[in-house]
C-alpha cells in the first residue's frame, strides 16, 4: 500500500481489519480456554464475549496491524498482540461503567456488562480480560522471540498501569469529586494517561513486531502520543455535539458531572484547533519517517480521528 | 541449609521473608512509581500500599523465594518476583472483598480496602496492583534473560487467569448461588483453581528463576499442587473452628453462605484427613527431588500449612 490512499479506502481497510479482530477474539474467547470438563462456567465466558465481541471500530488493533504492516510484519501473531490491546480497552470499559465508577447503563446502545451480567461477574470479567491479554501478548504463539513478547508485555502493562490507563483514571475520579473547574494542563496530562497511553501502546506494539530501529520508533511514538491526544479531545468535542440516539450512551453527561474536559476548560472553538493542530502533529511525525508515504494509511488514521461522528 | 530445620527455625526464616517482602513491596510502591511531577495521585498510592503493606505473613513469596534457593537462585530479582506474586494475591482479595462480591468489611483485623478507601478507589487498586505485578515480572531488574522473565508472564497470566484464580473465583460465585449442597470433587476443582493456581504458580517461578530442569520442575510442580489443595482445605477447617476474633474476619460465614468448602462436602474429620494426606504428598513428591535433604525447608512450609492457626 503506498500513498494516495481515498477516504472510502482507508474505511474499508478499517472494516476488514475490524473483521479479522473480531474474528481472532472470537478463537481467543472460544469455549477451549475455559478449564476442565466437568465443570465450565459457561455463563462467565459469554460475559467475557459480550463484553469484548462488540462489533466496535477496533481502532487499536488497527493501529498495532498498520504499524507492524508499515514494518514488513504481518500474520496471525500480529493479530494476536493486537487482540490483547483490545481487551485490555475493553476491560477498562467493563470495570469503568461499574455503579461505582461511571454508573452506565448503556454502551454502544446495548446494556452495560454489569446490567447485563451482574455486577460481581462484570468485576471478574474485567480482570479476566486484563489478565488474558497479558496471556495471549506472553503466548508464543504471538512471537518466536521471547525477547519481543517480553518487549510487548512490558510495554503493555505500563500503558495499562499506574503511569498510563489506571493512574489516569484515578485522576478523573478525583477531578470529578472536585468541584471548582478544570485547568487545561491537568486535563491534557489526564487524557494522555487515560486514553492516550493506551493508543499510543497500539502503535508501539506495531512498532516492536515490526523491529523498528530506535530512528522509527521515536516517529512513530511521536504519532503515537498526538494521535491519542487527538483523539480524547475529538471525544470531549463528540460528546458536547452529540446526542443521546447517536452516541448510544447518555450525552451530555460529562458536563453534568463536573468531568475533566478540554471543552471544558478551553471551551469548543479552542478545543477543535487543539484536536487540528494534534492531528497535524500526528501527520508530521510520520513525515520525518524513512519508508515516507508506505506511511499514508497511518495519516489518513490521524484524520479519521478528528473527523468521526460516531 | 541443609535437614533437620526446628519448626522455630523455620518460623524464624518465614518472619525474614516476609521482612524482606514488605520491604520489597514498599520500595516497588514508592511515590516514584507515580506519573509526572504535577498530578500525583497520592491518596490512591496510599490505598494500593494499604491494600498490600499488611504484614501478612507473605508465604507466596516464601515459597518463591525458598524454590528458587534452593535451586541456586537468590537476589533482588527473585525478590521481585516474589513481590509480583503477592501483588497478584493482595489484588485478588481487594476485589473478593467487594460489596458485589464476598462484601468483607474486616480483613486481618483492619476494614477491607473499599471500607477504607471506597468501592470505585478499591476497584481501581486491585487493577492496579494486577497490572503492575506483570510490569514488575517482566522488568529486566527480575532476571536478565528475557526467556526467564517471559516464562514467569506466561505462567503468571495463567495461574491469576480463566484457568486458575479467576476461573476459581466465577466457580465459587456460581457455588454460592446454587441452592444444593456442593459435590467433595466440584469443591477440590473449584479450589484448585481458586486458592492452588497461585500456590502452585509461587513454587513455579522459583522453579523458573532457578532454572530447574524437566524432572525438578515436575517434582516441584506436584509439590506445589499438594500444598496449593492441603493450604485450601485447611483454610475450609479453619473457617468452622475459628472464632470471629482470631481470624480477623466473619468466622463461619462459609457455612452461612452455601460457600463451596471441603467440610461442608465431607465432614470435619474427612476434611481433615483429606488435609493431612495433601501434606504427605507435597513432602513425598519432595523425596523424588534431586537434592534431597536440601528441600527440608518446602517439607517444613508443607507441614506450617496443615497446622496455622492464625
Amino acid at each position: 500500500m503506498t500513498g494516495g490512499t481515498r477516504p472510502s479506502e482507508f474505511e474499508a481497510r478499517l472494516a476488514a481489519i475490524a473483521a479479522a479482530t473480531e474474528r481472532m477474539l472470537d478463537s481467543l474467547l472460544s469455549p477451549a480456554i475455559l478449564p476442565g470438563e466437568t465443570v465450565r462456567p459457561a455463563r462467565f465466558l459469554e460475559a467475557m464475549r459480550y463484553a469484548s465481541l462488540d462489533g466496535g471500530k477496533r481502532f487499536r488493533p488497527f493501529l498495532t496491524i498498520e504499524t507492524a504492516r508499515l514494518l514488513g510484519a504481518e500474520g496471525e501473531g500480529v493479530l494476536r498482540a493486537a487482540a490483547a490491546v483490545e481487551m485490555v480497552h475493553c476491560y477498562s470499559l467493563v470495570h469503568d461503567d461499574l455503579p461505582a465508577l461511571d454508573n452506565d447503563d448503556l454502551r454502544r446502545g446495548r446494556p452495560t456488562t454489569h446490567k447485563a451480567f451482574g455486577e460481581a461477574t462484570a468485576i471478574l470479567v474485567g480482570d479476566g480480560l486484563l489478565t488474558y491479554a497479558f496471556d495471549v501478548t506472553a503466548d508464543p504463539a504471538t512471537h518466536k522471540d521471547p525477547g519481543v513478547r517480553i518487549a510487548l508485555v512490558l510495554a503493555l502493562a505500563r500503558a495499562a498501569g499506574l503511569g498510563g490507563m489506571i493512574g489516569g483514571q484515578v485522576l478523573d475520579l478525583e477531578a470529578e469529586q472536585a468541584r471548582e473547574p478544570h485547568e487545561a494542563g491537568a486535563v491534557t496530562k489526564l487524557q494522555a494517561m487515560k486514553t492516550g497511553a493506551l493508543l499510543h501502546y497500539a502503535v508501539e506494539a506495531g512498532a516492536i513486531l515490526g523491529r523498528a530501529d530506535a530512528g522509527v520508533r521515536s516517529a512513530l511514538s511521536r504519532y503515537g502520543r498526538a494521535l491519542g491526544a487527538a483523539f480524547q479531545v475529538a471525544d470531549d468535542i463528540l460528546d458536547v455535539e452529540a446526542d443521546a440516539l447517536a452516541l448510544g450512551k447518555r450525552a451530555g453527561k460529562d458536563a453534568g458531572r463536573n468531568k475533566a474536559t478540554l471543552v471544558a476548560a478551553l471551551g469548543i472553538d479552542a478545543a477543535r484547533e487543539r484536536r487540528d493542530s494534534l492531528v497535524a502533529a500526528a501527520i508530521a511525525a510520520l513525515d520525518s519517517f524513512p519508508q515516507g508515504t508506505k506511511a499514508t494509511v497511518l495519516k489518513e488514521a490521524a484524520r479519521f480521528v478528528a473527523a468521526r461522528n460516531h
